[in-house]
Protein backbone atom coordinates (compact mmCIF):
# COMPACT_ATOMS: atom_id res chain seq x y z
CA UNK A 1 0.00 0.00 0.00
CA UNK A 2 1.40 3.85 -0.59
CA UNK A 3 -2.01 5.56 0.03
CA UNK A 4 -3.82 5.65 3.05
CA UNK A 5 -7.51 7.08 1.60
CA UNK A 6 -8.28 9.82 3.14
CA UNK A 7 -12.69 10.04 3.36
CA UNK A 8 -14.98 12.71 3.15
CA UNK A 9 -17.27 13.31 5.82
CA UNK A 10 -19.64 16.80 6.09
CA UNK A 11 -17.12 18.92 7.26
CA UNK A 12 -14.49 16.77 8.57
CA UNK A 13 -11.95 14.03 7.02
CA UNK A 14 -11.32 10.92 8.12
CA UNK A 15 -8.50 8.70 7.80
CA UNK A 16 -8.29 5.25 9.42
CA UNK A 17 -4.52 4.16 10.06
CA UNK A 18 -4.66 0.09 10.34
CA UNK A 19 -1.07 -0.67 9.19
CA UNK A 20 2.48 0.26 10.97
CA UNK A 21 3.45 3.58 9.33
CA UNK A 22 7.18 3.78 7.76
CA UNK A 23 8.60 7.32 6.52
CA UNK A 24 7.06 7.54 3.02
CA UNK A 25 3.57 6.25 3.57
CA UNK A 26 3.39 9.30 6.56
CA UNK A 27 4.65 11.78 4.13
CA UNK A 28 2.21 10.59 1.30
CA UNK A 29 -0.48 10.73 4.17
CA UNK A 30 0.57 14.27 5.41
CA UNK A 31 0.87 15.84 1.90
CA UNK A 32 -2.35 14.07 0.75
CA UNK A 33 -3.90 15.69 3.97
CA UNK A 34 -2.96 18.96 3.88
CA UNK A 35 -4.29 19.20 0.28
CA UNK A 36 -7.41 17.02 1.10
CA UNK A 37 -8.15 19.96 3.58
CA UNK A 38 -7.22 23.05 1.26
CA UNK A 39 -9.14 21.10 -1.42
CA UNK A 40 -12.52 20.77 0.78
CA UNK A 41 -12.72 23.49 3.04
CA UNK A 42 -12.46 20.24 6.05
CA UNK A 43 -12.69 22.17 9.54
CA UNK A 44 -12.15 18.80 11.11
CA UNK A 45 -9.53 15.56 10.56
CA UNK A 46 -10.45 12.53 12.00
CA UNK A 47 -7.67 9.72 12.76
CA UNK A 48 -8.88 6.34 14.22
CA UNK A 49 -6.12 4.53 15.48
CA UNK A 50 -8.31 1.61 16.84
CA UNK A 51 -7.24 -0.88 14.61
CA UNK A 52 -3.81 -0.35 15.92
CA UNK A 53 -2.48 -2.39 19.17
CA UNK A 54 0.93 -0.64 19.29
CA UNK A 55 1.66 3.04 18.51
CA UNK A 56 5.94 4.23 18.55
CA UNK A 57 7.46 7.67 18.81
CA UNK A 58 7.56 7.56 14.96
CA UNK A 59 3.38 7.83 14.89
CA UNK A 60 3.30 9.90 17.97
CA UNK A 61 5.30 12.56 16.46
CA UNK A 62 3.13 11.72 13.05
CA UNK A 63 -0.10 12.34 14.60
CA UNK A 64 1.18 15.68 16.05
CA UNK A 65 2.83 16.76 12.64
CA UNK A 66 -0.25 16.11 11.12
CA UNK A 67 -2.16 18.29 13.82
CA UNK A 68 0.19 21.13 13.56
CA UNK A 69 -0.23 21.33 9.96
CA UNK A 70 -4.36 20.86 10.26
CA UNK A 71 -4.36 23.75 12.66
CA UNK A 72 -2.68 25.82 10.42
CA UNK A 73 -5.10 25.18 7.74
CA UNK A 74 -7.81 26.13 9.91
CA UNK A 75 -8.82 22.24 10.91
CA UNK A 76 -9.13 20.61 14.02
CA UNK A 77 -7.61 17.02 14.52
CA UNK A 78 -9.41 14.71 16.90
CA UNK A 79 -7.34 11.16 17.59
CA UNK A 80 -10.19 8.52 17.91
CA UNK A 81 -10.34 5.11 18.88
CA UNK A 82 -7.69 4.76 21.30
CA UNK A 83 -6.43 1.69 22.75
CA UNK A 84 -6.02 1.82 26.34
CA UNK A 85 -2.51 0.31 25.94
CA UNK A 86 -2.13 2.48 23.60
CA UNK A 87 -2.89 6.03 25.82
CA UNK A 88 -0.41 3.55 28.77
CA UNK A 89 2.39 3.34 25.60
CA UNK A 90 2.11 7.06 25.05
CA UNK A 91 2.57 8.44 28.05
CA UNK A 92 5.81 6.46 29.31
CA UNK A 93 7.02 7.24 25.82
CA UNK A 94 6.61 11.36 26.57
CA UNK A 95 4.29 11.78 24.10
CA UNK A 96 1.59 13.33 24.86
CA UNK A 97 -0.01 14.37 22.20
CA UNK A 98 -0.41 18.14 23.85
CA UNK A 99 -1.45 19.66 20.05
CA UNK A 100 -3.74 16.70 19.50
CA UNK A 101 -7.51 16.32 21.05
CA UNK A 102 -8.47 12.94 21.14
CA UNK A 103 -12.48 11.59 21.43
CA UNK A 104 -13.77 7.82 22.39
CA UNK A 105 -14.68 6.90 18.71
CA UNK A 106 -15.88 8.53 15.48
CA UNK A 107 -19.15 9.82 16.51
CA UNK A 108 -17.77 11.57 19.29
CA UNK A 109 -15.53 12.98 17.38
CA UNK A 110 -17.66 14.04 14.87
CA UNK A 111 -19.30 15.91 17.50
CA UNK A 112 -16.63 17.74 19.00
CA UNK A 113 -15.73 19.01 15.47
CA UNK A 114 -19.57 20.19 15.59
CA UNK A 115 -19.44 21.82 18.65
CA UNK A 116 -16.06 23.73 17.55
CA UNK A 117 -18.21 25.04 14.32
CA UNK A 118 -21.11 26.30 16.11
CA UNK A 119 -18.98 27.50 18.86
CA UNK A 120 -17.40 29.70 16.08
CA UNK A 121 -20.22 31.07 14.60
CA UNK A 122 -20.08 29.13 11.95
CA UNK A 123 -23.26 28.15 9.68
CA UNK A 124 -24.47 24.33 11.07
CA UNK A 125 -22.31 21.94 9.09
CA UNK A 126 -24.41 19.04 8.42
CA UNK A 127 -21.62 16.80 8.97
CA UNK A 128 -22.15 13.42 7.88
CA UNK A 129 -24.63 13.90 5.77
CA UNK A 130 -24.87 14.60 1.54
CA UNK A 131 -24.17 18.16 0.64
CA UNK A 132 -25.67 19.59 -2.48
CA UNK B 1 -2.97 -6.64 10.59
CA UNK B 2 -5.02 -9.34 11.88
CA UNK B 3 -8.60 -7.40 11.93
CA UNK B 4 -10.05 -4.71 10.18
CA UNK B 5 -11.79 -1.90 12.19
CA UNK B 6 -15.37 -1.08 11.89
CA UNK B 7 -16.58 2.16 12.56
CA UNK B 8 -20.17 3.24 13.89
CA UNK B 9 -21.32 6.03 12.35
CA UNK B 10 -25.22 7.09 13.33
CA UNK B 11 -27.08 4.29 11.74
CA UNK B 12 -24.69 2.80 9.47
CA UNK B 13 -21.28 0.71 10.44
CA UNK B 14 -18.48 2.25 7.70
CA UNK B 15 -15.51 -0.74 7.14
CA UNK B 16 -12.06 1.05 4.90
CA UNK B 17 -10.24 -1.62 3.07
CA UNK B 18 -6.46 -0.84 2.57
CA UNK B 19 -4.71 -3.76 1.67
CA UNK B 20 -5.13 -6.80 0.22
CA UNK B 21 -7.47 -9.52 1.95
CA UNK B 22 -6.37 -13.14 2.65
CA UNK B 23 -8.70 -15.69 3.65
CA UNK B 24 -8.27 -15.57 7.18
CA UNK B 25 -8.72 -11.65 7.10
CA UNK B 26 -11.89 -12.16 5.07
CA UNK B 27 -13.20 -14.77 7.87
CA UNK B 28 -12.38 -12.22 10.66
CA UNK B 29 -14.12 -9.17 8.91
CA UNK B 30 -17.23 -10.79 7.68
CA UNK B 31 -17.63 -12.84 11.35
CA UNK B 32 -16.91 -9.03 13.15
CA UNK B 33 -19.12 -7.27 10.79
CA UNK B 34 -21.82 -9.45 11.69
CA UNK B 35 -21.99 -9.54 15.22
CA UNK B 36 -21.61 -5.47 15.18
CA UNK B 37 -24.24 -4.99 12.99
CA UNK B 38 -26.46 -7.00 15.20
CA UNK B 39 -24.90 -5.65 18.60
CA UNK B 40 -24.91 -1.79 17.34
CA UNK B 41 -28.42 -2.11 15.53
CA UNK B 42 -26.83 -1.00 12.17
CA UNK B 43 -29.07 -0.66 9.33
CA UNK B 44 -26.32 -0.09 6.88
CA UNK B 45 -22.80 -1.00 6.30
CA UNK B 46 -20.56 1.05 4.01
CA UNK B 47 -17.48 -0.59 2.28
CA UNK B 48 -14.81 1.87 1.03
CA UNK B 49 -12.62 0.02 -1.09
CA UNK B 50 -10.97 4.25 -2.50
CA UNK B 51 -7.68 2.44 -1.50
CA UNK B 52 -7.60 -0.61 -3.88
CA UNK B 53 -6.02 -0.73 -7.20
CA UNK B 54 -7.28 -3.75 -7.96
CA UNK B 55 -10.14 -5.92 -6.72
CA UNK B 56 -10.06 -9.99 -7.77
CA UNK B 57 -12.29 -12.11 -7.49
CA UNK B 58 -11.81 -13.53 -3.82
CA UNK B 59 -12.10 -9.58 -3.16
CA UNK B 60 -15.52 -9.50 -5.18
CA UNK B 61 -16.63 -12.90 -3.33
CA UNK B 62 -15.91 -11.30 -0.42
CA UNK B 63 -17.92 -8.25 -0.96
CA UNK B 64 -21.07 -10.53 -2.28
CA UNK B 65 -20.74 -12.13 1.34
CA UNK B 66 -20.87 -9.58 3.57
CA UNK B 67 -24.08 -8.23 1.73
CA UNK B 68 -25.72 -11.51 2.07
CA UNK B 69 -25.05 -11.87 5.57
CA UNK B 70 -26.21 -8.30 5.97
CA UNK B 71 -29.19 -8.15 4.18
CA UNK B 72 -30.10 -11.01 6.60
CA UNK B 73 -29.40 -8.97 9.03
CA UNK B 74 -31.63 -6.59 8.21
CA UNK B 75 -28.60 -3.87 6.90
CA UNK B 76 -27.76 -2.84 3.87
CA UNK B 77 -24.16 -2.98 2.16
CA UNK B 78 -23.06 -0.60 -0.25
CA UNK B 79 -19.63 -0.08 -1.70
CA UNK B 80 -18.07 3.31 -1.98
CA UNK B 81 -15.27 4.85 -3.06
CA UNK B 82 -14.62 2.14 -6.42
CA UNK B 83 -12.04 3.29 -8.81
CA UNK B 84 -12.89 3.15 -12.77
CA UNK B 85 -10.08 0.29 -13.42
CA UNK B 86 -11.92 -1.84 -10.44
CA UNK B 87 -15.07 -1.26 -11.65
CA UNK B 88 -13.82 -2.57 -15.60
CA UNK B 89 -11.77 -5.65 -13.70
CA UNK B 90 -14.84 -6.49 -12.03
CA UNK B 91 -17.09 -6.29 -14.75
CA UNK B 92 -14.44 -8.69 -17.24
CA UNK B 93 -14.73 -10.94 -14.37
CA UNK B 94 -18.32 -11.38 -14.46
CA UNK B 95 -18.68 -10.27 -10.79
CA UNK B 96 -21.09 -7.27 -11.28
CA UNK B 97 -21.84 -7.57 -7.53
CA UNK B 98 -25.63 -7.71 -8.21
CA UNK B 99 -26.47 -7.91 -4.59
CA UNK B 100 -24.58 -4.95 -3.51
CA UNK B 101 -25.32 -1.35 -4.18
CA UNK B 102 -22.58 0.73 -4.94
CA UNK B 103 -21.97 4.78 -4.31
CA UNK B 104 -19.09 7.40 -5.53
CA UNK B 105 -18.23 8.09 -1.73
CA UNK B 106 -19.41 7.89 1.92
CA UNK B 107 -21.04 10.83 2.07
CA UNK B 108 -23.51 9.39 -1.05
CA UNK B 109 -23.27 6.34 0.39
CA UNK B 110 -24.72 7.56 3.44
CA UNK B 111 -27.34 9.50 2.19
CA UNK B 112 -28.73 6.08 0.57
CA UNK B 113 -28.76 4.80 3.62
CA UNK B 114 -30.41 7.44 5.05
CA UNK B 115 -32.86 7.51 2.36
CA UNK B 116 -33.88 3.85 2.86
CA UNK B 117 -34.67 4.62 6.50
CA UNK B 118 -36.83 7.18 5.50
CA UNK B 119 -38.82 4.94 3.02
CA UNK B 120 -39.07 1.83 4.71
CA UNK B 121 -40.95 4.90 7.66
CA UNK B 122 -38.22 4.36 10.03
CA UNK B 123 -37.29 7.26 12.65
CA UNK B 124 -35.10 9.69 11.28
CA UNK B 125 -31.23 8.41 11.99
CA UNK B 126 -29.62 10.96 12.31
CA UNK B 127 -26.25 9.69 10.47
CA UNK B 128 -22.88 10.49 11.74
CA UNK B 129 -23.84 12.34 14.31
CA UNK B 130 -23.25 11.78 18.05
CA UNK B 131 -26.55 9.58 19.53
CA UNK B 132 -27.71 10.26 23.25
Amino acid sequence: MDRIPILKLGRALLVTIQVDMHDRLATALEEDLSAKIVASGARGVLIDISGLDLVDSFMGRMLDNIAAVSRMLDAETVVVGMRPAVAITLVELGLELSGVKTALNVERGMALIQTRLTETGLEDADLGEDGP
